[in-house]
C-alpha cells in the first residue's frame, strides 16, 4: 500500500484528492493537513464524506508528513509548495504538486506571471509535467516530482496535441476560447465568486494574454511544435460548477475532411483509456465527463474557411486536477493508470 | 452472475440502471429495450456511457426477455407495466418495477389516483413494497416482484420512520414540504421542464392532496404507524437536476430534545448503511448524497412549539430509483446490500 | 422633488434602492454612502448602471446627509442604523430603515436574538413597521421613521393576513416553509454563499424556530390576531439569486373551500395595486414576480384534511426590501403607492 | 398612438414584444394572434402579465389584423412570414420581421440554408435590415418592411462594426465565439432544452459553419468592410437563460493600443444610445444587460499577438429581439430611438 499524505486537503483540489484515494485499491491515506480546520473533523467540514473519510485535519508538520508518507499531495496557493518540496525530496519523498510552482522551465517566466521567485533551477530540472496522454510516461514514472497541469492547460493541450505533433495546423494561429466552471476558482470567499454575481451571468477574466496559464500553454505547446509558439487564450467563466470546455480554433495547412482528422486523433490517442474522441458531427459536452478523468474530444471542419474546430471537455476537479494528479502516482508506482480512477462515470442527466 | 434485463432504458431511471448495473459485480446486463431508440447504440444517445456500454436499443420482445434475463428491471409510464409483469413471473423470471403500478395494496387507489384499471390483486399480493430500510427484508429477499418505492416517498419515509414507530409523534399532524429536482420528471419534453422555465424559478405542483405519491405515502404510514393517516404533502419544483430534499413538520407528544431523537434515529437505523444521521446542527444537504445512494437526515426541535423538523436528503435518480432498485436486486440474491452501490460518493462541490 | 440619500449603497438593497429611484419621477438622490468604495464611480462597482447612474460613494458624514437629503434610507448590517436614526431624526429628516434595528417593539426581543443593546423605546415607539398592505397607511404617512420589513417576513404576514384578519384559521398551527434565493444573504463574502457550494444544492439555515425573522413574524402575526402566536419558520437556501416562495400551511377552523378563501384573499386585497391572487388551481412562482414589487398568492385546500396552503412569491430585493421602501416613501409623501414602481414587470422566460 | 398586431404573441419573442408595447406610450396594442392557445387570456398563459395585459389570443385572420392594425410585428418560424407579408404590405400596412424570411438578400443563400423558396426578390429588396446602430437610420425610417437581426448576428455586428468599418484589422481573419442563453432557442418543447439536460452543462451547436446565423453575419459584414467575407463563427449552449457573449478574436492590420481601440469604439458609437464601452480592463458581462435593450462592449488587446480581442454582451430576447424590434419600429415613426425602452435597467444581482 501506498501511504500518501495531502497538504491542503480542505481546499476543493485537496478535498477532491483525498476522496479519490479513499476508493484506490492501492492506497492509504495516513495525513491531511489544513490550514484553517486543524483538529476538525474533515467529515464535518465536508459532510459528502461521512461516514467515508474519519481523518482529522493536521497542522502542517514535516517531520511527521516524512515520517508517515510515503507520496505527498499539495495543494496549496502558488508560492508555498516551493517552499515544503526540497526537504520532502531531501527525505526520499515523491511529490505530486497540483499547484503552479513547478510547472514553469523558465524561472523568468514564473517571475513574470506570479511576481514571486521562481524555484530554484535544480529543483525545476527535477520536476516532470505530468501530463500523461502527452509527457513520456517512462519520465513520470522515474520522477520523484510532478508538476500536475493546470486545468485549462489540460484540456487545451489534449485537444491541441495530435493537430500539431502531426503538423497539420498552423503553429502560432491556434485561438483558445475557454469556458469554465466555478469549482476551479476555488474555495476561498471572493464577492466574484458569489452564487449571485455568477447565476445567469457570463464573462471573461484575463482575456488577452493575461492568464497564468498562457505560458504554461505555450511552453508545451512549443514543445509538441518543436518551435516557440504564441497562442491566444481567453478565459470565460460561466455558471457551472465543474467542467471545462475549451472551443479551439485552427487553421489547417492543407485542407483535410473531419474524417481524416478524426481518424489521426483516435489512432494518436488509441491506448489512453481517458481520452474519448467523440462520434462525428456530434459535441463535446462538459456533463458527459463530470465527475470523472475522461477528456471528450469532437472534431469539427469548416471546409469553406479549412479551419479545424476542435472541442474538448473534461471536469476541472478530476482530469484537471485531482483525477489527473492520480494517474500520475499510479504511473509513479508502476499501476496501470485507470487503477482506482475507473468506476468514476458521469451521472446522466 | 445475474443476468438482468432493463425495459425502458432510455428514460432516466432507465439509464440510471444500466449505469449502475454496468458497475455492479454481480451482474451482467444481457438485453436493453426501448420505444424511440431501436437500434441505437445506446453511448450514441447517452455519450457520457462512451466506452462503457455497448448495447444497442432492442425493441420489446418478451420472449427474447425470458431467454435472456433472470431479473428485469422496468422504467415504464405508468400502466404499461402491469401488461408484461404477468409473462415474465409466469416464465418464473423475477421483476423489479420503477413505476407506480404495483405500490398501492388498494385496487380502488391505482383506479382513483391514476384514472387506469389497477392491477389484478393476486398480482398487488404478491408485490413487495421495496423499501429496505423499512420493509422486511425477507419479504424481499423471498419475492419475486418488487415494487420500487417513489422518490418522493421514500425520503417522506425514510425521515418518519423511527419517529412514527417509536410513537414520539402526533400520526395525523405530519406534514411534509417537498422540494425535487427535474430529474424526477422525466425526460419527455414538456413545456414546464425547460431551462428557460425553471432557472431562477420555484413553484409547487399538484399541492393540496393532489399528488399521486399521496396514497403512496399514507399507506405505507399507516402501515408503520398501525392505524390510518392522512398526511400533508406538498411538492415543489426546485431549479437542480438531481435531488429531493424534505422537510418534515411533526407534532412531539411529549417533548423531547434534539439529543433524545438523534439518539433514537442512530438506533433505529445503525445497521443500514445507506442512512447518515447529520450532526446536530447542521441540516441535511442534497449536494451531499448526490449522485450517491445515501439518505442524510438531520434531527431538529423547536422547543418553543414542540415541533420536531426532520430533514431528508436523496438523490431521487439513485436511493429514489435507480440505486434503491439495485439494493433491493442485491436483497434478492442474498448479495450484501451495498455491492456495487458502495463506490457511489458525492462529488464535491 | 424628495431629495433623497442612501446610506450603505453599495450592498445589494442599497443598490437596488438607488437604480429605483433614479427611475422614480418625484426623487432626486442627493447622496450616496459606501463604506468599502469611498471614492469610486458607483457604476464602476456595479456597471449595470453605466449610462445611468453617475454618483461616487461618498463616507458617511451625517452633517452632509442632513444638509443634502431630505428623506434618507438606511441599508446597514444590524446595529449599526440606530446609532444614525436619532441625528437624523433631531435634524427633521425622515428615514426609512431597510434594516432590523426598530422592527422588533420589545426591546427585549431585540437583545435575544441580536445579542445587542436595543434602541431606545421612545425610538421604537416612533417607528412604524411599514409593510403598506397590512399597516395602516396614515400611520406610515405621519411618520418620520418607517422600519422596513424583512423578506421573508413580507411574504409570510402577506400570505397569511387575510385568513388570519377574518378568523378563519387557527393562529397557533401555522407553518411557514420559506424557499429563498441567496441575494436575501447579502454580497458579503462567505463559503457557503460561493457558486459552488449553492448550486445543485438546497438545505435549511436555522431551522425549528432559530431564524431572526421568526420574532419579527410572531410580533406581526399576534397584532393581527389580537392574541399571542407562536408560528413554525423554517427557512431554506435554494439556487436561485431573487426571489422568496413561502407555502403557508394552515389549520381550517370550518371547512371551506378554495373558492371562497381564493373570494376572501380577493376582497382584502382588492385596492392592492402590488398584491395578484393568482388563478385557482395555478401555483405562485417566483419567477412570475422577479424584478417587481408584486406579491403573487394561490390559494389551495386539501379537502381530506381540511387544511389551507397558501402559496406566495416575491422577490426579495424589491417587495421584501428595496421596493417596499419606495412604496413606504410614497405613502409618507402622499404619492400613489405605485409611483415609480409600476414600470417593473418581470421578464420572462 | 400606433395600432400595434403581433402575430405570434405566445413565443417567448412575441410575448416579449408584448410586454414592452404594453409600456410603450406611443402604442396600443389592438390584436394578438396565437396557434396553440386561441380564446386564451394571454395572462393566463403568462402570469408575470396578470393585471398588465388582457388580451386574449386570437387566431390568425389577416383581414382583422388589416383593420385593426397600423403595424404589425411578426414573430413565426420561418418560411410562414413570407406567406402574410405581401398581403399586409398590399394593404399599406408597416411589418417589422422578427424572423429570418428577410434577412438574407441573396435568394439562393436562403434556399441554402433554410431548405426553403426564398421570398420574392421584389420583397426582398424593400426590406431593410434593421440594425439601427449600423444600417442606416433613414433607410428604417423610410420602409415599410424591417427585417429583424438575429440575436446572434446583432451581437456579432455591434462588436465588429467599428474596428471593420475603419479598416484596422484582417477582414477574413474574425473568429466569433458565442455563447447563447436557452431563450434564443424558443418555447417550442424539445429534449436538449430541458433544465436536465441543461444545467452544469456547456456544449456546442452547429458548429464550423453549419449555423443559420452564419450568412447573415457574412452578408452584413461583407457590406461593412466592402468586400466578401467569410466568417468563423461557432455557436455554444450555455446554462442561462438569458443573454449573448461574444468572444470576437481579430487580427490588428498594424499595431493598436487597447486604448486607441477604445476610442475608436466610443467615438463611432457616440451618438447610440444603447451601446456602452466598458471601462478599459474590464470585460462585458451578460447580466449588466439582462432585460435591457443595451449592448455592453468591452475592448482588449493582446500586445504579444496583435490580436484584438471584443466582448460584446445583450440580452438576446430584447437587443437580440423584441427590443430590437421597438427600437427599429420607433425609428420608423419619428420617435426617439428610445422611447419606451429607456427604463429597462439591469436588476443586479
Amino acid at each position: 500500500m501506498i501511504r500518501a499524505g495531502i497538504i491542503g486537503v480542505t481546499g476543493y483540489v485537496g478535498i477532491e484528492i483525498c476522496r479519490i484515494l479513499h476508493q484506490h485499491p492501492q492506497v492509504k491515506v495516513t495525513y491531511v493537513t489544513t490550514k484553517t480546520y486543524v483538529g476538525d473533523d474533515i467529515a464535518a467540514i465536508y459532510p459528502h464524506l461521512q461516514g467515508i473519510v474519519f481523518h482529522k485535519g493536521a497542522e502542517l508538520n514535516v517531520d511527521v508528513i516524512i515520517q508517515e508518507c510515503d507520496l505527498i499531495f499539495i495543494s496549496l496557493p502558488y508560492g508555498q509548495a516551493v517552499k515544503i518540496v526540497p526537504l520532502l525530496l531531501a527525505a526520499g519523498k515523491r511529490v505530486i504538486d497540483a499547484g503552479p510552482d513547478f510547472r514553469l522551465k523558465n524561472p523568468s517566466d514564473y517571475v513574470q506571471w506570479y511576481k514571486l521567485e521562481s524555484a530554484p533551477v535544480e529543483l525545476l530540472n527535477k520536476a516532470v509535467y505530468g501530463l500523461p496522454e502527452i509527457t513520456n510516461k517512462d519520465n513520470i514514472a522515474k520522477s520523484n516530482l510532478i508538476a500536475n497541469p493546470g486545468c485549462n492547460s489540460t484540456a487545451v493541450l489534449l485537444a491541441t496535441y495530435p493537430a500539431l505533433k502531426h503538423k497539420i495546423i498552423q503553429p502560432n494561429e491556434c485561438i483558445f476560447d475557454v469556458k469554465v466552471g466555478l469549482s476551479g476558482a476555488g474555495r476561498e470567499p471572493d464577492t466574484y465568486k458569489l452564487y449571485s454575481e455568477i447565476a445567469e451571468n457570463i464573462f471573461a477574466i484575463q482575456v488577452a494574454g493575461l492568464h497564468r496559464h498562457t505560458p504554461e500553454i505555450e511552453q508545451e505547446l512549443s514543445l509538441i511544435a518543436e518551435e516557440p509558439i504564441l497562442a491566444q487564450f481567453s478565459l470565460h467563466i460561466v455558471p457551472i460548477t465543474r467542467g471545462i470546455l475549451v472551443t479551439a480554433c485552427y487553421k489547417l495547412k492543407e485542407p483535410k475532411s473531419a474524417h481524416e482528422i478524426y481518424t489521426l486523433y483516435k489512432r494518436t490517442y488509441e491506448n489512453e483509456p481517458f481520452i474519448r474522441i467523440c462520434r462525428l458531427g456530434s459535441s463535446a459536452k462538459v456533463k458527459n465527463v463530470r465527475g470523472t478523468n475522461y477528456c471528450d474530444i469532437s472534431i469539427h471542419v469548416d471546409v469553406r474557411t479549412q479551419r479545424l474546430i476542435v472541442l474538448s471537455a473534461i471536469d476541472n476537479m478530476i482530469k484537471g486536477a485531482a483525477g489527473q494528479a492520480v494517474q500520475n502516482m499510479n504511473l509513479m508506482y508502476q499501476l496501470p493508470q485507470t487503477t482506482g480512477l475507473d468506476k468514476f462515470v458521469a451521472i446522466y442527466p
